[in-house]
Order: structure tokens, then C-alpha cells, then sequence
């Protein structure tokens, strides 16, 4: 299969953020960066953008383009949370653990509430019973809003029914329903449904929608199926600092990425490298996965000896907490928890590399 | 002159940030995207830059690059201000006037304090009086900081000396000096001087560093000449959304926009065009010069006819704000004051073109 | 008319702050600290003061009592406000001036625009003129709130329909009408009207009532006469660590004061004593009144000579800022503005007493 | 011993904020009330305040009086923290559990990290755990301060040496040790040391020092014992709303606490009767401490009969929550946690009341 002018290949399995853009989505950038175009998001493109995402999600949407992650979750969180309020997540999501403090900062003080649950799911039940348990006196913060991601911190995916499970305990109890989807794209192919069925039709109300992680430079935007909750943000976005000048530099990236089903290629493709990771990894000797995988994070606990090899060899994956494992999975002594990551740019003769470094006595990938 | 390939004359005089990149700078982007780099500034590319912004300013500096002008200034302000404190800036900034209060969020709750000043800027006297006369109580939020525009908002050039007495006012007070440097590029061209000149050897502390309207598609970036000013602003832009997790998106614009003193090159012309169109215009009958043209931007007071005839042409531009006319100069009835900004992009057939339009009957370009 | 028994002239006119409760309100408080009662809040006397304020307004109103006026004004705003939201006021208001960044930090961030205006009040015409001419982007701040403090800072009363007048522009263009009512008692005895027509039935929407400068220890109160405003005080309150355990101090005090009109006779002695010494000030050669005297505060301007001889037979009273003189009065060489204010404990004698040094050659009080 | 005018027994244990002020504390507001003094605190109260304040702990110390705990521990907490760092406490500990978010506020978005502990105590160890295992990546708010609250919200009382062990762990990463005093004087009181040594000489860097629960009517204060905490203070309180204009109010009642240790007198009275109360409850069959009994407040777990014939004889207390139990001690089907506090003005026919009707079969008191 490998062709002449194939790259060499890569054991950069360290996040889906180390690669650039795919080339569709940089030609797309390179296109729009032409000509004089209105500035602050009233040019074309960015009109073209609130169009494509109508469409891709057959709803009307309010879309608002931003350069990073962070950006979108924590604007989405303040559109819902006031000042005193709390937003339920699970104890180890990326808003709670890794933004240092971005959402508490956007919503003015309010407070996140972590829970525990394996392969960071939210459970309905948990949650509710974790709702309905909060004092309800002044003294203390009102939960006002739930955020899950999808795909989750340990790369499992809410099957649609599991989000209307927790949009139902929401509703009943007015509180909003966010999805961090920095992971969205694996997702849905994961799950092979439409992007209404896994959003707005199982209750979801506010969306951070990624690009970043696959195959865009920068492109994330908060995208509200309800109307009410877009009502401040443009003016949250402007006070942010995230309202580009330059707005074409985030929609022509995103042109790019949602024409012709790019978007679902790139994570296709990075899906299925995973899937090749995991399958090959979970037969080495010594090495089980932590949790299934099912998009594009492969999680595994490994032997120190494999790690140490795969390290020396020249492979780059992160360590990673065992919070989220299920009750029955232990990390031993002599082992270590480890996330591999794949992406667009990942390709079969990566994978196969670092498989051979596990386990070089043979049997993996023949 | 013009060739068959030239594009058709422009007549867009709206802002700089019309425009795209330039090309030297579309082409680092493009560049900087090949391969896995570590993610959130541990790339070889902001590296680089960091290097880079040293050797230009011929001093240490600590580099936050964003996205944004309004995250580079809210950023710069907020790594001198107590949130009980005040800002003291012209009452037509930017930063007071057209960042939907950016400043006094990422601040916590500071307050901006406008003066007048003709041509947007700060008379040190006025400065220094104004903050003498502050009262001293614990009732009144302090004076912590200044911060200048370069050039002003009024598209005129601070001298080197100018910023030098602004900044005895500030450090005999104990105050921090910040330049909004968004279009520093511009001033620079004018003074012929270095960038050390201009900041922090005439008492800059900490500086926003604006790529954006002069060939960058989103690049700015807080420069702080003083490192106790940098000790805060590395978690200040991850809880601000502004820390980029492909950081190369930046670092890349920035290598291209300095290399071979590309920026500079690209000043020179919008400078260029800027004086082309001042000179014309002022020959027209009935057309005054608001302020002196000494950047990019050209201020001029228009008879409502020619500014009928021009829009009716097809003409972009804004109107603008009085407030920091001089005593002297007025808008009369029958006239109104706007804004023409050009840029690295604009050429000398736009101009002409414009300025046909203004002076119908000839003597103008002729 | 002395008797042997009276107290000493003092000469303290610095401020109606420097004494402490009147008899009455001592006694309340003195008699409600007797037996257990339900804390923050939830006791028979917090109970039996909202319907007392809904009595004096002769409307049903949502009160919140708070120690301070600083906390009742900042509270009051940020029921109003967007964190990105706009206050304008005088620009000598106490909200703007006097609260060290209150407002500001209890509504997340907002900004106050101060208006010049005689006498510390706001002029319906240049609110309507400023409103409309405020851009109506997303990068400025948008109105949300109006705020007027009766009586102003310069001690002149805002009449009824000077109010409807304001409010007439506010709901025009959907906008709140603040009151900073610290003097509002002052301000009702002055005027004759009621506590209704001066606020609600001028279109007040939510008032901030004074006890503290006319006979309370701590006794502060947001009152909402529109019940939409007072759905987040409860927890801005709390989380503002301005919800007292032992509510029923403030309570207890706020029912001294409002029994028996017992507030409305504080006030009248507080006035009538400012209209003593304004009447004799003003009869001092070299002496002018700055503003009318229309509550309970002086507002002359003295010869030097004249302020030194105050000064040195112990009289106390503040200097005073001369930005809402009316253009026809200036404050020459040798002069200074000074602010002179009496209070429910200020006697004749203590007019006197400082009058007879004002201008010790007599005709005076004789 | 009981005389004729005794009161009648009252069963009121529901928290020690049901009482006024004692005797002695409100003799000294009374007291306190007379005659014009300066204010914001420039008055003789409160200077003989900080001076007493000195000689009590034995060190220079800056004081800051407010009228709530939630202002005391708001501002104190503030006073360390960035707007992105994190505070550590117990996940019971007032600061996190019962001021709807003020520590948030005050500090601009920081966030409060709650830790298990028996009894809401931390733990040396577990601290010390926690802060190592915290990442040191940008993404991650650093840990600035550790709040402990003694007595606990459990109602026990950490050891001068424990509180030294927690000190140690905080100085060897550079946090800030606080102290929530909302109950200090029960603990002295328990514990027989000095002031000095339960703080500072303990390693405690700042302090809520509380005295509403205990006597006052709102009386708490912000004691620093680093003078570099206490730079941001003033403004901090005034733009929280907490500078009162009439300071005397709270520096007399504090003087009046302080007096002849009345404020000790008053925690050995509330000690006292928890403990008779302790010692009774723990004998009526099926009832059972929850943690021992070492300040003003007694925890048991009661089978609901008991606790509903209590309830219907008119005793009054809290249902509390179990999470800070001892593992072995669990609360069983058909029981529930009660928390009964008892306060200076806890009379032993009160507390013998209330047993009689828990054990009405006798045996107790007997």
C-alpha cells in the first residue's frame, strides 16, 4: 500500500490539536483570505456559515463563530448561568478540569458541580437525585444548567436516548441542556445519526460546536437551537475578545470543513484509526483498554516495560487520570493509565509503527 | 500603468480590516501548517516568535500572542489593574469606546477613565492634573494605569518624547504605561524610528502588538517589557479562551508579517496611500482635514454633497466622531466628518479613483 | 430657651453620618433584640416592615434591607444591568464617584456614564440627546439603567414631574429609573408630596431608601415597585454577604424610624436647620449660596478668610468639588466651595453658634 | 435557683443566630450611639478596636470589621486569591456549602475545592495529597489558599498542633492558611489556650473573627496577621458595600464582646449547655452522637420518633447532612442527623426541657 512518497511514519499520538488543518479546509482559508470583505462577521462568508449550519442541523440555529474551545463552552455556559448559578457537569470535564477557570470567568462567579460517573457519562439517575438533593434556600447556588460532552473525556459516546434521558430530567426541572461537542464529528460517525438527532431533537438547547480538533486551524462556534439563550452573546463574544475583525478566518475554515462531507472524512478516517489502535493494542499481552473506544481516543492500561518502550521508541501520549474508570477496572502496580489520540492526519502505517513497538515479538498486525 | 491583470479600482475605504492577509503572510500561514507540532504554544513556531519580538525590540520581552486587538488590550490592561482600580485613557480609545466593555471584564469591575485631548491624544499636563486631582479616599477606585494609542484613534503619531513625558506623569505616580499599539506598524513608518524607541525606552511597560489591520489575518499579541507584568497574563488568557490550542495559527502570521521586514513594507504602502489620498482631498474645494494624516487613516470634513456623490459611486467609508477636533476646527451644517482608512492592499488607482469622484471637475490627480 | 441640661454647640457639619440613631430608632432596636427569632430574614419584624414600606409606598413592593447605602445602590443596579450593560447617571453621582467600583463590581463588569448637569441633576433632553446618540453596535455597551439620587449630590430635590419627565425618556426606550433615595427624606419633607408620588407614579422603578443619614444606625433598602427586578436580589444579596443572620437589626431599626412618621420629623429638623444656617451664610458678606438649599445640606462658597476662621474655632464640614455649578457661578481666587450639612440631631444653637463665627461683626441672628 | 422572673423554657436549638446581642453588647451600642464622631471608620470606636484586637492576639494586626461572616470570609478569601485560583476547603465548609458563591464573587471567578473529612475536618495528609496530585499546566486553576473553619461546621474543634500540622503543609507550597472563626470563641474556650496560639502561632495567616454568633448582633471582622494580605482590603470592603459610614455600630459591640472577656463568658455558657445537652441526648435509648460534642453545637442521629415527638412538643432544630460522618458511624433506616446548637442565652432548664420530652420515660437527669 505505501506508496513511494508516502511519509515516514509518525507516533505522534499525543492530542487531535498537534496536526493542522486538512487541505480542504486550508485551500477554503486561502480562498476567502481574497478581496476587500465586510469586517466583524457581516461578511458573506460567515452569512454562508449561519446557512450551512441551518442546514446541517435542519433547525434554525444562532451560530457565533469563535477561535478555540474554551471560548465557545464558556460563552455557552454564560448564555444560561447567572452569576450565582451552578452548572452539573461531570467531575472530570474539560470545563471544570482544563480552562482554568474560563466558564466561572464568563458567567461572572457562578460555580461548577463535578460529578463521578465511569467513562465520564453523566447518569440520569445520579443526576437527578444529585438535583433534586441540592439545599433550595438562598444560601446556595441554584443549578441552572447541565453540560455534557460528546464525545466524552475517556472517548465514549451518549447514544442519542442517553441524552434524552438527561434533557428529560433537565426540562423537569428548567434547567439547560449543553453539549461540549469539541469531539462532535467522531460522535456522529460513531453513531451514524443525523446531527439533529444527537443535538436538538434529544433535547439538547446550546451546542459548542468543534472544528479544532478535526481538521481546522481554529474553528469553534456556540450554536443555540434555542433562541433565547443567543440573546447576549454577541455582546458576551465582543467583551470576550472573540469577535475577529477578520470573521472570514473562522467560516472560510469552516466552509471548507462542512463542504461535501469533509468534516465526517476527517473523522471517519480518525475513527477508524483509533479503532485499528485498539484493536491491535488490546491484543498485546498485559495491555487492556480502560474504557471502550468509540471515537478517537484510545485508552489503555499499560505494563510500564510496553510504556517505557513506546516512549524510548519515540511515541508521544499523555498519561491520564483513572477517575472515570468503571468500579471493576484498576490501574496495578507496574502499570499506568495512557491516552492515545488519533486524528485526519493519522494513517495506518502510524498505527501499525507504534503497534509493532508494543509488541515486537510479532502476532500484533499480521 | 495599469496592466491587463491589475484588479478593477477599489473604492473601499472602510478600515483595514477589510482585507485578508497579505501574501507573504497567507504563505507563512500555509507553511506553518504542515505536520504535528506540540500544541498550546510549545511549537518550534511561537517559540521562534518570542525570539523574533526580542531581537525587534532589542529587549527581554514575554509574549502572550491572541487572536484579537480587544484580547490583547483587555489582557495588557488587566495585568496592571486591581479591580478596584482605574484606567486613565483618551475619552475616544478604543479600549473606553469600542471593546463592549472588554476591559472592565477581564479586569474584574475596573473603571475606565476617559479625557479629551485633541486628535485622541493624551497632553501629559492634562495627565498629570487629572490624576493630582483624583481624590485619595478609599471611596475612589485608584489610578493604576494609562494606556495610549499608537497612532491614535484620530490616526495621528505619538513622538518618541511625547510618550517619554506621558510616562515621567506615569512612573512618578507609580503608574503602569500601556501602548495600544494596533496600528504601531503605521507610526513606526512615520517617526522612522525603532520599535525600542517607541515603547519601552520612552517608558511603555506593556504593549499590544497588532498584526491584524496591517496584513495578519488574526494576530496580535501583549508584549510586556516589565516580566512582573507577565506573571499573571499566562493563565489570564487561558481563562479568557485566548490560548490557542493549534498555536501555530498565530506564531506562523507573525513569522511571515516580520520576516524581511514584510510589515514595515506593508505600512509603507498603506502610509502611502493614506498621504496620496490626504493631499488629494485637501485640494478639493470645500474638503478640510480633520486632523494632520500621519498613519493610515485620513479624517476629513465633507461637504454632504461630495459625500452623497461618493457613496453614490460605490464609495466605503464611516462617519466619525468630533470630540476631539480642536477648538478651531468644526463641522459646520451642511457637513459631516468621515473616516478613510487604507491599507497594505490599497493601490494608487483606488485612491485616484476616489478621488475622481470627489473633484468631478478635474484638478485633482491631474 | 436652653435649659441647663442641653448639650454644648458643636460645630460638626461634616456630614449626616457622624451621629448615631435618633431615641426612637435606638429604642426599636433596643426592644427588638428581646427572645429568639427566625434569622436572615425570616422573622416577624423583617416580616412586619415590608408591609410597612408597602403602606408608605401605597404599593406592593419587594423590599431588601441592607447595612449600607453602598450595597443598596450596587444591589439596585445590578437587578438592571448586563454585565456589559450601561448606567448612565450625574457624573458627580454617588454610584459613580463615592462607591470605589461598587456598582461596577456587583454587576459583573458594566461601566456608569456620568452627565454633566447643574446641581448634580440629569436634564431630560440631554438623557434623550445622549441615549440616542450612544452607537448602537455590539461593540458599545448598550443603556440599560437610568440612576438619580434625590436629593442630589448637590442637595437640590428633583420635583415629580422632573422625574416623570426622565422616566418618560427611560421607558421610551425600555430603560430602568433608578433613585439613590440616601436622602430621599429629606428630599419628601422638602416637596409635600408622598413617598408614592415622588417615586412609583413618577415612574421609579426601583429605589434605593435611605435610613442611615436621617436617624438609623444601618438601615438601608432596595425597594422594587416592578416585581421583575427583585427575582435575582435574593441571592445577589446573599452571595454579596449582605444578607444580615440577624436581620431583624436592620428591621427593628426601620420600624423606629418609619413609625409615627418619625423619619419624616427627623428630616424636618435636619432641614430646617440647613435652611437656618443657608439663610444666615447667606447674609454674610463675601458669602454665596452654590446651590438652593432644598434638603439638608449647605452648599456656599466662603471667602478663605472666612473658612480659615471656621476652621480654627473647630468647625467641621468638607470642601467641595464645583463641577455641577451652574455656568453663571464661579468659585474666584480666594475662595473655596464647601458643604455644610446638618442632620435630625443638629440644633439652633449649633447654627448659631457657627453663624456667630461666620461673621463675628454680628448682624447675624440678631 | 430559678427566681420568680425567670422565662419560661424555650426549645429554640436551631442555630446560635436566633438570640439578639447579650446584655453588655448592646449596653456598648447603646453606649456607643452617643454624640457626632467621624465616620468610615476614622472614629474612636473603632481605633480602641484595633488596638484591642492587638492585645488579644498578641501580634500586630489589621482589622477589618464587616457586618456578615459571608463578607468576612468573602473578603479575607479574596484577599489571596487571583480571579483563577483555587481554595481549598472541606466539601461541608461554610465558604463552599452556604454563601451562595461569595468567595466567587469576591474573587473574581476563583474556585473553591471541596475535600472529605471526618467530622469537616481536613486532613494534613489528604491536604497535602491533594495539592501534589493538583496539574501544573496553565489549564489549571493553582491552588492559592486553604480555608479551615474552626470550630468546624461538625462542631468539633482542630488542636492548636493539628492546625500547625495543616500550616505546614500550606508554607511548603507557598498557600495562605485561613481561618473561619464564625464559632472561634467556642473553641478557645474548649481548648483553654490563647488567641494567639490558635492563629497565627498556629500558622494561620488570616481570620474570620466572628462574634454574631456568640453575643453580637452583626459584628464579624477580617483579622490579618501578614500585613501583606491586608493591602487590598479597604478597597475590597468598600466596594463590596461593607464600609459602614456609622463604623461605631459594629467597633461598639465588638468593645463591648471583648470587655472583661464577656465574649469568652458567652461561649463558655453556649459550651456548657451543648454539653448537658450532649451528655443528656446520648443516654436516651436509640439516640447517638454523630461526632463528639466540642463547641455550641450537638449532632445526633435520632430515631423519628423521638425526633417527631420533639418537633410536636415545639422544639425547633435542623435536619443535617451526613457526608462528613465517621465511615462506622451510619445514620439507619427509620433515623435521621439532627443539629441542636445552643447559644450564650441557652438556659439549662431549656436544655433540660428538651430532654425531658426526648426521654419522657425518665432516667435522664435523674
Amino acid at each position: 500500500m505505501p506508496s513511494g512518497d508516502r511519509r515516514p511514519a509518525l507516533l505522534n499520538f499525543a492530542s487531535d490539536n498537534v496536526w493542522g488543518a486538512s487541505e480542504p479546509v486550508l485551500r477554503a482559508l486561502v480562498d476567502g483570505n481574497a478581496g476587500p470583505l465586510p469586517s466583524y462577521g457581516a461578511d458573506p462568508l460567515t452569512r454562508r456559515l449561519a446557512d450551512a449550519f441551518a442546514a446541517l442541523f435542519e433547525h434554525e440555529v444562532a451560530v457565533f463563530p469563535v477561535a478555540t474551545g474554551t471560548a465557545a463552552n464558556a460563552l455557552a455556559l454564560s448564555a444560561a448561568l447567572s452569576p450565582f448559578g451552578l452548572c452539573v457537569c461531570h467531575e472530570e470535564a474539560h470545563v471544570i478540569d482544563d480552562e482554568c477557570g474560563a466558564p466561572e470567568f464568563f458567567a461572572g462567579g457562578a460555580k461548577l458541580l463535578g460529578l463521578p460517573g465511569t467513562g465520564c457519562k453523566l447518569d440520569p439517575e445520579r443526576l437527578a437525585a444529585t438535583l433534586d438533593g441540592l439545599p433550595r434556600h438562598e444560601k446556595q447556588m441554584p443549578a441552572e444548567i447541565v453540560s455534557i460532552s460528546q464525545a466524552t473525556e475517556s472517548g465514549v459516546v451518549y447514544r442519542p436516548e442517553e441524552i434524552a434521558a438527561l434533557s428529560a430530567v433537565c426540562r423537569a426541572r428548567g434547567l439547560v441542556l449543553h453539549m461540549d461537542g469539541a469531539r462532535l464529528a467522531n460522535a456522529l460517525v460513531t453513531l451514524g445519526c443525523s446531527a439533529a438527532e444527537m443535538t436538538w431533537r434529544a433535547g439538547i438547547d446550546i451546542l459548542s460546536f468543534g472544528g479544532t480538533k478535526n481538521g481546522c486551524l481554529a474553528a469553534e462556534a456556540v450554536i443555540c437551537f434555542d433562541p433565547k439563550l443567543a440573546r447576549t452573546l454577541g455582546q458576551r463574544r465582543k467583551r470576550g475578545g472573540h469577535t475577529l475583525s477578520k470573521a472570514r478566518l473562522i467560516a472560510a475554515q469552516f466552509l471548507g470543513y462542512l463542504q461535501d462531507d469533509h468534516w465526517l472524512a476527517n473523522a471517519r478516517q480518525a475513527n477508524a484509526m483509533a479503532g485499528r489502535l485498539a484493536e491491535g493494542l488490546r491484543h498485546v499481552p498485559g495491555i487492556r483498554l480502560a474504557w471502550p473506544t468509540e471515537a478517537n481516543e484510545v485508552f489503555v492500561i499499560l505494563p510500564d516495560e510496553i510504556d517505557r518502550r513506546l516512549r524510548q521508541a519515540g511515541a508521544v501520549f499523555h498519561p491520564w487520570s483513572g477517575r472515570a474508570l468503571a468500579p471493576e477496572t484498576t490501574v496495578g502496580p507496574g502499570e499506568s493509565l495512557a491516552r492515545l489520540v488519533t486524528s485526519f492526519a493519522t494513517e495506518a502505517d502510524d498505527v501499525d509503527a507504534l503497534l509493532r513497538i508494543a509488541a515486537p515479538s510479532g502476532g500484533i498486525g499480521t
